[in-house]
């Protein structure tokens, strides 16, 4: 029943691009950022729904395979859903298509009320406005024996760091500079204190780091 | 003849701190920050004058070695030399007593001119009011075979990056969050264009990252 999360930063810790246009709503920096993440066989099987036998093998294979092991609920921010970049579109249904990689219920934090979302393959969006020990308290009877995800995106997981609620967070520093965006580190002056740090190098040049307490 | 740089950062991306007092004027995080290769044997020889054998000897100690290897000049910032933190003291003779760890000509970029200092290992310290490219120019002349060292701080190594002007860049990561200082990424997008990247992680936890024209 641990609390994750896992982020992609960039080396100067950036989580969140920001280079989006309606013509490329990821932007160029968040194909640069997540490319060694996306080249996975996990996640080219699990979220590209590609088939099997494609993609990368190695050490990022691995986290991305623990990303998606034993999570029974989730909880993401607005952004990480997408609601910011479609604010106005009641249908908006997140940016997964209709086999989304979770398979249980995600509690999205917003604002703004909105019914439930549901899937076949057990996917359920949850709406709620709500603090992180109050959104926690409620993924917690969801998750049941598994653990609790915390989505993202950058502001969201530092909330949950500064409330001392995650107790194992992953990077994935991809070795990049992108100096703009929302970075994850601001205002967590001494996060390590209480965690076990540990690093690892991936093939592909990105550096894993994991906080356990 | 290469132009160089390394710095000390934290996870995110600090390379000079902020919590200096009267009292401790190198301040808490400084120490946090550069306790892996302040450990090392190469640093506690060359800078603490410990005499030999005291010091870690892995891949944190390699490092410094190649730090000290093969310099015939450097160029470092004010606050680097100290003056922002004595700016009052037209006695002030750098933090490294009487034996600076240089043996060569130091470049202070500053806006006040100072005589210039002289000890007698060969280390001598040049005031000048200069741009990157114009005190590089110096400084290529005054090395002869070796280096150029661009020493810092964060501000200075960003401008001489900015410029184009550094050959290799080496970091060394200490596994900690600092949220506070000056940060040497900002204004970086894309520094990584033109250079190889690659890392290496040190028994102590420290990733060197290097980036290599």
């Amino acid at each position: 029943m641990a609390v994750r999360a896992d982020l992609n930063l960039s080396l100067d810790g950036v989580a969140v691009t920001a280079d989006q246009t309606p013509e490329n709503p990821f932007g160029e920096d968040w194909g640069r950022l997540v490319a060694p993440y996306v080249g996975t066989r996990t996640f080219r099987e699990r979220v590209l729904h590609e088939g099997s036998g494609l993609g990368t093998t190695g050490v990022d294979d691995r986290y991305a395979q623990g990303y998606f092991e034993g999570v029974g609920a989730e909880i993401m921010g607005a952004g990480m859903f997408g609601l910011h970049t479609f604010p106005d579109n009641p249908d908006w249904r997140g940016w997964w298509g209709e086999e989304p990689p979770f398979g249980f219920t995600v509690l999205v934090l917003t604002h703004a009320a909105r019914p439930p979302i549901e899937f076949p393959n057990g996917t359920r969006f949850e709406f709620r406005t709500a603090a992180p020990e109050e959104a926690l308290e409620e993924a917690r009877r969801l998750a049941g024996d598994g653990d609790i995800r915390i989505g993202g995106g950058a502001s969201v997981v530092r909330d949950f760091l500064r409330a001392g609620l995650i107790d194992r967070l992953h990077v994935a520093l991809t070795p990049i500079v992108l100096g703009r965006g929302s970075r994850l580190w601001d205002d967590l002056h001494l996060l390590e204190d209480g965690y076990d740090v540990s690093s690892e190098l991936a093939e592909s040049g990105v550096i894993h780091v994991t906080f356990t307490r």
